[in-house]
Order: C-alpha cells, then structure tokens, then sequence
C-alpha cells in the first residue's frame, strides 16, 4: 500500500495471445482513452515486444511521461516478453501484486503481473495468465466477494472466488476443440454455413454433452445424426457447440464445493450469450458480470506496487 | 446359401477412406495375393471409382474372368462409388448379406457391403461401414461367436457380439481427436520428436483419462504440468495418447451389458499394443484376434449373396 501508483497517471494494457488492449487511466481507474490492436504476442517476434509496445502507446506516454504501465496476460509467459512466475492458489490482490516482475525498459517504468497456478481437485497443476487479473477487476460486482466465475473462452476457466481470495480454478478446452473439430475434422465437413434451428440444436447438445460422461463418443453422434437423417446438416455446428459446453458446465457444476446459488458469467457478450442459454437449459441460475474488468483489476493492483522510485533500474 | 460364390473365384475388397486393400482368394478363402495401396476413396474422384478399381484389379480379372469382387468399406458411403443403405442391429452374416447392392460395372460382377446402425446406449443413432465385415471375418476366434470386441483407429468401435449376431456397437472418436489435438492444438506446440519415458507416461495418461468424466479439463493438464515442470515436454504425446484411450475403454466397459471376461481387440499391431497395455494398466484382460478378416468376412459373405447368374445386369 504505497503512494507511488495513486499518484501517477497508470496505463493498462491486456496482452494476450491474439490481442493487445490498452487503457490510459485517470486518477480513480476510469478509462480516459482506450485501443484495442490484433497484436497479440504470436504476432510479435522474439525480442520484439519493446519496439512493439512503444509502437501501441508511445503517443500516451510522450504526452505524460510519469506513467506507470501495468500489463497481465500471455505477455509474461514463456513466449512473451519475459516468464513471470505463477502465484499460487490461494490468491489475493496483495498476493499477486507481490508477485510482479518490473522490466527494464528505458520508456517508463512497466511492470508484469504474475500467472496463477492451483492444484486441481484431481491433484493435476493448472495454470493461467490475464483471467487472475479480469476477477479482481470484476470484485466489485461479487457480493461479499464470493462466487463461482466462468470466464468463456478458448481455454475456459471455472474460478471460485471466496472473500476477494481466489481459492481455485480449473481449465477447460472448450473453445479450442471446439475450433478444431469444426475446422479440421469429419465432422466439420458436412457442416453448413446455414443455421437452420440452431437454438434447438444448441440446447439439445447442452442437454447430450452435460448428460454422458463418454465425451469421445458422443461427438461422433455429430455425424451419425445427420448420415442417419436424425439430424439436418445445418444443425451440426450448433449441436458441437452446445455439446461442448454442456459438457464443461456439468463438470465444472460436478467439482465445485459449496456452489453458490448462481454462475457469475465474465467474458466477450456473443460467448457469454451461449453460455448463458447453456447454464438456462441446465437449470442453473448465472447473471454477467464486469466491463473493463482488465483495466480495473490492473489499476487496483498498480496501487499495490512497491514505489516506483525505490526501484533500481537494472541495465 | 447359394453355390454361387463357392464356384467362382472371389475377390475381396476393402476399400476405406484412406487405403485400398484387395485379396485374391482360394476355393477356400485362403489369401492367394494381396495388395494395398494409400488409394483410399478420398484420393478418388467423384466419379473415378470404376477406373479406379480397374487399375488396381485388372490384371487378376484378366487371369480369372469370372471373379466376383466383393467390397466393404467407405466405398459404399455417400462419398464413394454408391451408397448402400445400413442394415440395423441385431445383425448377423445372413442379414448382411441380404443389404449387398451390386452394381453396374462392365468388367465383373462387383458387389458392395452395407453398413451397419445402430441406436446406442444414449438413445444416439451411431454407424459404421467394413468393421461389420472383419467381425464376421474374426468370428471363428470368438468362442461361442460371443465378444466385445474393439477395433481401435481414428474412430475406434466396441462391439457386442452374441452368438454370432452384432447386437449393439459404438463409435469414439479417439484417434481423430489425438492427431488433431497433436497437429493443431496448442497441446501440441510443446511436444517433442522424443519420448522419453513414454511408456510411464501412457500409463499415467490412460490412468487419469478413465479416472474423470470432464476431458475438456483434463486434456488441458498435458500442458500444466509440462509447464509446471510436473512432467517433462518428451511425456507429452504418450501421456495425451494414453488418456484419450484411457477414456475410451473406460466409457465403453461402463457401457458394456453382462461383459464378457476379456475384450477381443481386433486391428493394426502398433494401435492393438497400446490397448493392450491400456487394458492391462486398467485391470481388464484382452487378447489379440483375427488376421486378414476382412478377406475372410468377405469370403464368407460372398457365399450368402444371390446366385451371381440369376441377377440382371442393368445397363
């Protein structure tokens, strides 16, 4: 808890894998100004992230050059700009703000938040980056703090958060063989771009993906519907999609502890939409939370990093 | 039961997706010759099929010009040469043989096998074209003609089998899924070209894929732990091979009724030892069966067809 952050103008940037966001704060975390580029780290070379952030917000940081940049996201992964160490679960705002690494970047003083790790209720290691940061943007839309958060995405994440402490977490690769069934597999092939009924083909995958262990099996019924004319073709993407996500909810539903009465939904509308039908047709309450939830949670966190000007600045 | 097939020289097809495999039979239907090309139907072109088999057969015609060629496979799919409707299940080697269409060809009399349906367990339609066929070709190895019999591959089949009669069948998509999670995931980004400990590896994969319902969580484990540095990146592939086949066997004992004391595992050597060590690492006994069984499916099927003379040749 340390002056230095508050009193300086912060810049907060979301760097993931596909996309680079980010916000020129005010004095109380509002978002003054905001971009969004496709220049997500596997568009950036090896040894190029300097250059390239300097490229994003040079223009912010001539006009107040006191700023202090806070980034979270893939950036600090073993293919960004320098591996932060994970924090592990349990994990606090504190906790993870003791765990940024400062880089050494003659611009202005920047600074990566850690990852987080957990062990799974099945005794694997999990992993993410960026998502840690999206819930604690996202506390002041969680009552007391607790909830269990889903957060849509390539690579799902099932966050239960308890009293502002995330106390765990679990992946799912639900947008990822999702992409690859529909893009590579048979099953892609007799797919349409048309979307006849799609709704009712969504929420009969739900009730089919969230019904049957046997993952590996029931894809194949993708197929076997429509060769059997139990299915029409233009109803296949849907029922993957919903299959997929119906799978994920009962699982995720399946392994919390203690759940509470209702799924807090953090992500992209369109994918918190589908979300949002799946949890209905499975009778499980959810509403959506947070926007800007990145921006939030990175200002609050630049708060509670060391002084800047205690700092040495290596090289 | 006609003397039909008996008189004539027959030659047995099996032409899949991606290869071609044909046989030259004897009075007994014992393999003369053999012959396989990467010719599968996905290499043909629409139409091409007539020409196709001529190329790879001709020359035994000619020796023989009274053969009768008896197919099985994907040839009978909507993507191959015609497409023959399924028969249902329960079937056995007389109700097969009732589904045959022959067709149209100049050069010999050519027949195609139908596939066979089934609704599985959940109450899904499910299909497959020529495994039908190498289970009537591998039934003298099932005492009593009673199994469950798997045929691992891209989409691996259990089968029940009771007294000769296919009562029931699903399909996993195990290895469509392994190779597309392996080429295109980001799982697969981290694997190496060696296999360090692989066999460790497959067992813990194997071990963990049957142990938990939610695969989409699980498969995400191939890469924490790799970055966690719980296991090294040369486990990767066998650990995500093992618990694909993992979860697959351990779904289909689930759904396995009365299940017989060992699974008959029916396929390629290589694909048939990883099962076999999976099987055994699950505490569940199995034994390798049958060789050239779709020859010998077709051989015995080619009896049950219609007097060859008696037919009309349309066209």
């Amino acid at each position: 808890m340390t002056p230095a952050g508050v009193t300086r103008p912060v810049i907060a940037v979301d760097w993931g894998t596909s996309s680079f966001r980010a916000y020129a704060l005010g004095p109380a975390g509002e978002v003054r100004e905001r971009r969004e580029t496709p220049r997500g780290i596997l568009r950036v070379e090896k040894g190029g992230f300097p250059q390239a952030l300097s490229e994003e917000i040079g223009d912010w940081l001539a006009a107040r050059p006191a700023s202090l940049v806070v980034m979270s996201g893939m950036i600090g992964s073993r293919q960004g700009w320098q591996e932060v160490p994970y924090c592990a679960c349990p994990c606090d705002l504190a906790g993870l703000a003791a765990g940024f690494v400062r880089l050494d970047w003659p611009e202005a003083e920047v600074w990566i938040a850690p990852g987080l790790s957990d062990e799974t209720e099945t005794g694997l290691p999990d992993v993410m980056r960026g998502e840690e940061v999206q819930i604690f943007g996202a506390l002041a839309d969680l009552p007391g703090g607790n909830a269990l958060v889903c957060l849509p995405g390539t690579h799902s994440k099932w966050v239960t958060v308890s009293e502002g402490t995330i106390v765990h977490f679990a992946t799912y690769m639900t947008g990822e063989v999702y992409d690859l069934l529909q893009a590579h597999s048979i099953l892609g092939r007799l797919m349409t771009d048309e979307a006849v009924a799609s709704d009712d083909w969504f929420g009969e995958g739900v009730v089919r993906g969230a019904s049957d262990g046997a993952l590996l099996h029931m894809l194949f019924s993708v197929r076997s519907r429509v060769l059997s004319g139990n299915m029409p073709e233009a109803g296949a993407r849907a029922y993957l999609s919903g299959m997929l996500i119906g799978h994920e909810i009962a699982a995720a539903l399946r392994a919390a502890k203690d759940r509470p009465d209702e799924v807090a939904l953090l992500g992209a509308p369109a994918l918190a939409r589908l979300y949002e039908e799946a949890l209905g047709r499975l009778g499980c309450a959810q509403r959506r939370i947070g926007s800007d939830v990145a921006a939030s949670g990175l200002f609050q966190l630049a708060q509670r990093l060391p002084d800047g000007t205690t700092m040495r600045h290596e090289g």
